[in-house]
């Protein structure tokens, strides 16, 4: 625990809470939603209304996208960044957004209500550092091969500059196995929360690659505890320029959001932790 | 799909259903509890006590145990599964037991109602044609490193040869991390409910290996779709001769099942698969 | 170490040899080579020949395979067995196959100079406990996911019961790589080494599933202080009825073994351990 | 191969050789060797006078450190950078040493005859681009879960820039085990060697974490092709700030190197790739 202590829970069971938009994260049951990528401002305008009508919080839209090939569709950048701004105020959401370069924190921060920092970031503690000097929420989303202690001590890097607005978010890990994209490891989401007071989130999709078991996959996820998801979604999945086959459609988030809710409302009423 | 063609959902999405006790296996949410070793008539016992009043469906117990070394306690054997047999009678509890060699089969099946094929032995294709032909329902937990192709098609042993009664457990995987025992794996759980027919278990006792994680790995293998859980229970959990650390008392067990209980009712009301 | 007492080097540096034909195994660097599978008199005779003519020293041919697929080819099963030792005898090789039930133990040892235990198999302590009490030496390959201490204590079942003729066999373990068919860890063979005074094996074949990668792997292996190496080679390789594509041919083994006893008699001028 | 294009082997099987002082990269067999870390004036000139004496070609160590936890020692930084440049330049050592945020490039290529990122780093694609844009050689380690086409891929980032003078190095991925550090994958080096006309080194130091397998680890990488070591070394290995059980003292490192060049030779000899 020598390496997170600032993250460690404390004997008195307190819980970091903070406020973003109308959603207390750590305490209201929170939905991300929107698509890998920023395409156009017709697709992220059109994604928000979506995500506003399915009932999501808060919307994603990546600009800088890590792809493991260069020669993969690279984000729109600070156009992309105007686009998801503009897009987000137009239906009263909140907009979270990847950063991956030290030198590109401070213009993020001028349009993003949330900071993420990416799997393959996890450990890029120059960008972690960065981040806890300024005083927006980030999401850090766990490394595809982090132990649950690497993890945390990754969250410690950005508590001990003095950002203490961090979310915690499983993503899969990597192992041997193909069917899906990689494991989702919700032992993690649920030791996570006997570790740590900061808020824990999901993101079924990035983990499963496949659109039919973001449903199953979410709601275990909720009852394994976490504190809110992240989930893909496109207006028109199979058109999607980076992982379509993961994406929902408009109504098949609602649908998917409807049981989310009425899951959260009963976790409420069980003891877990 | 060629190589588990009898274990594959049809296009009918017809599931198996069969009888054990007063349980309808794929249809009824079933709870198989009991420690992980019989350990004396006392033990065995005061466990089938527990169990049953904790509202259990099944009694569990090894006897013929798979021990890494070759000095840990390797079980009663014959003499422990007369125990379990006596115990489950005394409390009308259908009985479930590991074997573990071809030669074993036909006494155990004398003995058990269900026979349980452990994680090391899921690719032991002698084992699994030899149960195959008797007609005792068979519970096959995943290996450590099984994919989810290579799962099924160990199952499609036991099927070629007749006995249709299979049951698919996950129990963990291993991975990189080390803060629980394996990974429990839920997507499977999640995928195989669209893959097979075959009614699928999940076991977070041995998944997590820590007491504290079993009840939110239980309620989330749940929302993942599985049919019934096996968890491990000892009237003594700190004298258990072996895995102590995550076998629940009587009374854990019983709070636990409340909760799953009732997630099973909420869970019925979801539209999952 | 507590679970592998018998198998631990001593202090005295003291090191298992035994013989088997004409080969001192745990001094002399040992070639075992043949097909995966025993297909028919003509094909296994023939493996015999072109092993015998590249300098092999032991044959190796499955007949009880263990095939992940229920509707793969099984093997010629006891008839594949008198193939294969009249293949040995009609080219002075001993001969080695794999064994996969505690009921054929009496049986294949009437046949075999060393019987496999495979990968699958490494936790199948009822067959290594039968296997123990015959005295007949056993290859033991390292299970797919067990750790260097699993894999020892697995030997243990067999010293155990007092059969001290063992070979350790890594053979590659599961990441989450997908290149190569498996990933073979040296660093096992280099740990083994410094911990037991059994002989340790390599299997680059099976390991890495890529023909172009055997040679390399066998040359590391050798430098990693291993004491021998199963090879696959096949009189057709494109013809096989399993595993094709990582098979030899007879040219090609006796290339591979030109370079591989050269390494050997260079190493041997080394002070490696 | 899409999307390694500029790194991939071509038909003519023309390989990358560039000059690093006294050595062609490439072509001679090349030794790195030094601490962890730069620790102090005296530390990294002893270590310089060391590794001149043992042979190698390049010094090593550390100012910018990627340590999982934030209280862990982070390095000297650019006070450590001329530390180590003026060492090199008393014993006539390159100096190859980390580069961990984009803002730092200009300023580490000032020091640096060659520029390493790091494990962590390999998917730091906004690093990796910054690279490319200078024309100092960069050793790029795999990411512990890399998969050797991601691994390539990231060098097609450096590569795509301008910047080809780039080193791949093999440093040992995350499997189930825990007796080493890491899994030391050598049939990456042999893969990468028929997939790519780039330089191929391994790291057995921080793969093995373990002293006594540096050796057959590094006799073992040579056997499967690998073009140059990095080995860590310190004049004090017990004291040393980072890493200490893995670090060989200036005689074992000569010792090593003995046997290291002997084996070069003797490869040369061979008909590898």
């Amino acid at each position: 625990m020598d390496g997170y202590k600032l993250c460690a829970l404390g004997e008195d069971g307190k819980r970091t809470v903070f406020t973003v938009g109308n959603v207390k994260i750590g305490e209201d049951f929170t939905v991300i939603a929107g698509p890998c990528s920023v395409e156009s401002k017709e697709q992220i305008e059109l994604s928000a209304a979506l995500a506003r009508q399915a009932g999501a919080d808060i919307l994603r839209g990546g600009t800088f996208k890590m792809r493991t090939s260069p020669y993969s569709f690279q984000g729109l950048g600070e156009e992309g960044l105007k686009l998801l701004r503009d897009a987000g105020e137009k239906y009263s959401l909140p907009v979270i957004t990847e950063v991956t370069d030290t030198r590109d924190v401070d213009m993020v921060c001028q349009y993003a209500d949330i900071i993420q920092i990416g799997a393959r970031n996890m450990e890029n503690y120059a960008l972690l550092s960065e981040v806890g000097k300024h005083d927006v929420p980030v999401l850090l989303k766990r490394g595809s091969d982090a132990t649950i202690e690497e993890f945390l001590e990754s969250a410690e890097y950005i508590l001990k500059e003095g950002n203490e607005k961090v979310i915690l978010c499983e993503r899969g890990v990597k192992t041997f196995g193909t069917y899906t994209r990689n494991t989702l490891d919700l032992s993690c989401v649920a030791a996570l929360k006997t570790l740590t007071h900061l808020p824990v989130f999901a993101d079924p999709s990035h983990a499963t690659g496949r659109r039919e078991l973001v449903k199953p996959m979410s709601l275990a996820a909720e009852m394994a505890g976490c504190d809110g998801l992240e989930i893909e979604m496109h207006p028109s999945p199979d058109e999607a320029l980076s992982d379509a086959q993961q994406q929902l459609s408009g109504p098949e988030l609602a649908e998917l959001l409807r049981e989310v809710r009425v899951t959260a409302v009963f976790r409420d009423g069980l003891d877990l932790y």
